[in-house]
């Protein structure tokens, strides 16, 4: 059975390759999501258990659904 | 522009929709996930803000992927 990184780990790879498919800095992003930016470096080095109002956050300021947040994970 | 529910309400009515249609009570589900059923009663009634481990574990134990899960909300 192949080893799978922590959803964590995992989740907040995710949010830095959109992230940066979209051309945003952590600091502008972190604005949009209206969030800190030292807690998106946070989520994207996976150390944020972060909740579901905070995910819906980050895929609203990526302008893609949940589900698509989620792909592959 | 059309008006949608709290996206805690939006995932807990998924959860209660996925959890029915593979035939778990609350009590089987929430054993299933880990997690307490009063804590399962109150993510189905939308007043649970869960954060992202327990997002999966409800996953796993629904046996779809993250993405899954959150089709449509």
């Amino acid at each position: 059975m192949e080893h799978r990184q922590d959803i964590l780990v995992r989740f907040g790879a995710r949010v830095r390759e959109l992230r940066l498919s979209k051309g945003y800095s952590q600091e502008s992003f972190a604005a949009k999501c209206g969030l800190d930016r030292t807690y998106i470096g946070g989520i994207e080095r996976g150390e944020r258990n972060l909740a579901l109002r905070n995910i819906e956050n980050i895929a609203k300021a990526l302008d893609i659904s949940l589900s698509e947040l989620m792909r592959g994970l």
